[in-house]
């Protein structure tokens, strides 16, 4: 995934502690000997783990609950009315669920921004995997309830960053510019800056936001934010679908990261994001799955595929977004957005061991030409053999070492059961 | 898949020979006692076999070769040049490959249209799926290999109708308007009357060809296909991307059957065929991968799920394809469209016995609110158990009952190496 780098075939990756200390061909045996345990991955790809850029782990529980509805409907006659009844039960079932689900389809790192954050944290603890997380928060309340959720972020955020072996980092996230007030985003910002923590919003998802932004504020969201000082910081923003070229130019140069959500973006109608011409003006997009309401599911590797394939059919361009394109996108580009590539991304010495493999063997990756090909277009989740975060092993052969799926599984049924009484 | 039917909780299916003989809620046990084995399916979804209607299997041999060029490109200095080399070696051991990928992804039926079809025969014959075979014939050479390659595609088509139980029906296929002459498509339809066999061929997937076909002939493929009589007989036409609304109503009118292949034609950047205002009109397109050399493969559910995803994303209408319509154009529709609803497409008493069963357990399936939707949004090719076609099992629990997936696999790569030389 490091820019201009090849393919490596007979390829070995060495581990000490939580860190890669080689990457290169197969050593020799005097070499292979100084270490602890040798693995064979004969017959398997050992790339860098998945990293979703964008998502709400504990809305997995509501999988299919409401589809094929406009965002508006979706949002606030089905999700916000079920979500309401949400407590931390239905938090740590939902995020526990989607965790089974990331580690069997090959992320390794995710950024939730959510509710009821605690729960979340001690699921990411649990689980093994590395994490981006943030209290989302939805402004749209009297002041009283606005301090006590601003608190509640700052809560979090200060708490849990660099928890988990240091497996969590946390960041600020005003839920989006048509649910916060300028001067309540305002706060955030300023107080991102003295925590030293990076920014999250939703931006531009749907042409009727934009419009509604304008009406209210005058200017377009990007500029909207842009004037709030939000893109002084370290900013990600979620989907920028409806983009001007002039508000993409801005992106740009403030270099603020986005979070590319083709699944959910076409699920809801929202639209596509203009992925090509951000990709020329310099901006690299990660990928994400956004929440499995919208998706309906977590698996980033469909994102990739997508991420590929609608970029090129809608501007009918083949070249519009290469596979290995699309690839960094769902791992170095996406480290990146999160503001983690010098930890992980990449398969780098000193690089914290956060890699999968995958096996190349199945009737659908033959013959084996392109792997970055057969990655991109053609593999599938089941496809993630192992997972190691941080050097240590959370799936092996498809069997998971940090979580009991089916108690997961039971319960994520009872918690959603608990929302329909 | 029947219109109007509802998924049934808790059901039962009930085979004889080749036919189903029961579709309900489970029977007593006095009932279950008349059949000679009772298979226990609990966790899974029993569903009807996919359909794919259109696609080149041999063709998966060239999965990966060349990507992310424009079709002319592609086709010409790429696809063509390789498949020159293809003997019968080639076509063997990519349609056996495509046949170990079609079984493990839920395929039970598919349409090829190829050279060398004998070998496709043969691999139907002994994979146990069911096909609708083709010799597609480009009509850009001298007339006498035109009658060449005329004869050929008759004798394929008389020869192997109604072979292998039943299981391969054939029709023919003039390649398409830009590579067939008019008289020579001509030839094909009355040939096609006087055998009573479907037409098919390639129609309109490039902005590009339409605009050759008005230079050449003065008008659009559609005209210019009704006026060779082409939609006088039962015809199929893959892709239909760039259709005006008056084409769309003249195949409306003439019954015309559409093969959409959305993950191709994003791959090609050929672009959207506009399937909502097909599906608005009254026809019901079935889906189809096309060859894996622009897919990169052969799993009918990511088609399914594009078809459900892309058409709410480009028309910004989350309700343009509904999640049961998709899946309609994976089943039902694809049987419709290669004129086997009669046998297949739907799990009704006298129909074929070829159905496939999805696991259900999997995290990514929780919680199971909507089994449809999961199908549609969140399963993957390796959710599909068990396959039965015509009654027989051709995998059960994940094994291949009729194929030696490990030889298929070597000979594909051993094919494919041959072609480098």
């Amino acid at each position: 995934m490091q820019d201009g780098a090849e393919v490596i075939k007979q390829g070995a990756l060495g581990v000490e502690n939580e860190k890669i200390t080689y990457v290169g061909t197969i050593p020799s045996e005097q070499e292979q000997a100084q270490y602890d345990e040798v693995i064979d991955c004969r017959g398997k790809a050992i790339m860098p783990g998945l990293v979703n850029t964008h998502g709400h782990a504990a809305m997995t529980l509501l999988r299919g609950y409401a589809d094929d509805l406009p965002l508006k409907t979706w949002l606030e006659e089905h999700m916000w009315p079920m979500e309401a009844k949400f407590t931390n039960v239905q938090v740590h079932a939902g995020t526990a669920l989607a965790a089974v689900e990331m580690i069997r389809s090959g992320t390794t790192c995710f950024l939730d921004m959510y509710d009821h954050m605690d729960m979340v944290g001690q699921v990411v603890a649990e689980s093994g995997l590395r994490a981006r997380l943030t209290r989302g928060v939805i402004g749209l309340c009297s002041e009283e309830v606005q301090n006590q959720k601003f608190d509640e972020a700052v809560r979090f955020a200060t708490e849990w960053n660099g928890q988990a072996e240091g497996r969590i980092t946390t960041m600020l996230a005003p839920h989006a510019p048509y649910t916060c007030p300028p001067n309540y985003i305002q706060r955030f910002v300023e107080k991102a800056a003295e925590l030293k923590l990076p920014l999250h919003t939703h931006m531009s998802e749907t042409a009727k936001e934009v419009a509604q932004n304008v009406q209210d504020y005058g200017v377009r969201p990007v500029e909207h934010l842009r004037r709030l000082g939000f893109f002084e910081l370290p900013a990600l923003v979620a989907h920028a679908v409806h983009l001007t070229d002039e508000e993409i130019e801005i992106l740009a140069q403030y270099d603020v990261k986005v979070a590319h959500n083709p699944g959910s973006n076409l699920k809801l109608g929202s639209g596509i994001a203009p992925i090509p011409k951000m990709l020329k003006k310099g901006i690299r997009p990660g990928l994400a799955t956004d929440g499995a309401a919208s998706n309906n599911n977590l698996d980033l590797l469909e994102e990739i595929q997508l991420a590929a394939l609608i970029h090129k059919g809608i501007n009918q361009d083949p070249e519009a977004v290469p596979a290995l394109t699309a690839l960094k996108m769902g791992t170095s580009y996406g480290a990146e957005s999160l503001f983690l590539d010098q930890e992980i991304g990449t398969l780098a010495v000193g690089k914290k061991a956060d890699f999968i493999t995958l096996d190349l063997t199945g009737a659908h990756m033959q013959p084996l030409h392109d792997v970055v090909s057969h990655i991109v277009y053609s593999a599938s989740r089941e496809d993630v053999v192992d997972m190691y975060v941080n050097g240590v092993p959370l799936m092996v052969n498809r069997e998971l070492l940090t979580l009991d799926e089916e108690k997961i599984r039971h319960e994520a049924n009872r918690a959603f059961q608990a929302l329909l009484q």
